[in-house]
């Protein structure tokens, strides 16, 4: 039981690396298997598709994020601030990304939407509800932020959305440029989505 | 001479299509000159690889769309009249293609920047060059607004850059929600980007 436990995480974050690297259409089963020095019957014995395996990779890497997101998002700071320190925590991400494989890998659930959402509606779908995921938890920070009369949005579930779109957008040019400082200009561009008007207790924090 | 040159058009436009349609490591050359109805020897005469397709792709679509964005950026009305004219064409673009073959195809520069540009460096610097171009165009616009005192940003490029990242960012939820309306909130999350004070004639034209 702990071989083909092992096995199936061997393939799952094999599959995932390489995804990263080369997308999800140009990978073919054999290879990931090979990468993973996993024969190529253990894979059918897991997963009953190389889209199965995709939609495990994507459960997989959210179940990852969504943890780290909520560790941020509901935290003890000032809502603003923690919005900040998703941005900090998605550029200190990426740079960790390049420095590992020489460049920007993007973000697994937007590349996957170009990629995919088209022709593969089961993924669609769930990239769907992780989209709808993130979008709920930034709302809910902004909705305390409304509150609290720092920022003037007034409807906290589209700003959050243009929040993430923002997010995806930037983390696109991160890629296309190889570069992680585009990432920087998140804060502000946040800041001005939302109408901000920061408490000086949270600027003088970020 | 006619026929040949109808042979390159008819590949490019089949290959634009497909490439929209199920992005670009999934086609092979022989599935191109089939849907193309053009024998596999032609397309190695105009292209000499797969590569250099994807490169004639781009360029054919960014040489449409360039005179399209400097018909309405370089156009006789307001600078921030112009950016609204620009998401207009942008929603309506994208309706039209999902009209036409049932799902919002996105952004074809976006789509190859998450699919193909860590590992393809030609088409990485086309797409750079493709996505510079796009934030000239918007920063002069930005520019004009902000010497008439209608936007408040510090920097017309660094703003430019955001808006074109909300762009792609919002297409990219377009294309997974199979839904243009998305793109409805391109106009106010902009005006917020440029801390924009629009006179009142554009709000009113708008």
């Amino acid at each position: 039981m702990g071989r083909t436990s092992d096995a199936r995480e061997k393939i799952l974050s094999t599959a995932q690396a390489l995804i990263e690297l080369r997308g999800y259409s140009a990978l073919g089963v054999a290879e990931i298997c090979k990468a993973a020095g996993v024969p190529k019957g253990s894979f059918y014995y897991f997963f009953e598709s190389k889209e199965a395996l995709a939609l495990a990779v994507i459960d997989e890497h959210w179940t990852g994020q969504r943890r780290a997101w909520a560790q941020i998002l509901n935290g003890g700071e000032e809502p603003l601030r923690r919005l900040f320190l998703l941005f900090e925590a998605t550029e200190a991400g990426q740079l960790a990304g390049q420095q590992s494989c020489g460049t920007v890998s993007g973000c697994l659930f937007g590349n996957l939407t170009l990629e995919m959402s088209n022709h593969t509606e089961a993924i669609r779908t769930r990239l769907q509800e992780i989209f709808d995921e993130q979008v709920e938890m930034v709302a809910s920070v902004v909705g305390e932020a409304l509150g609290r009369g720092e920022v003037t949005v007034p409807d906290a579930r589209e700003a959050a959305r243009a929040v993430v779109a923002q997010l995806e957008g930037q983390v696109l040019f991160a890629k296309l440029y190889n570069n992680t400082h585009r990432l920087g200009a998140l804060w502000a561009n946040c800041l001005a989505l939302l109408g901000a008007r920061p408490s000086r207790e949270a600027v003088a924090a970020v």
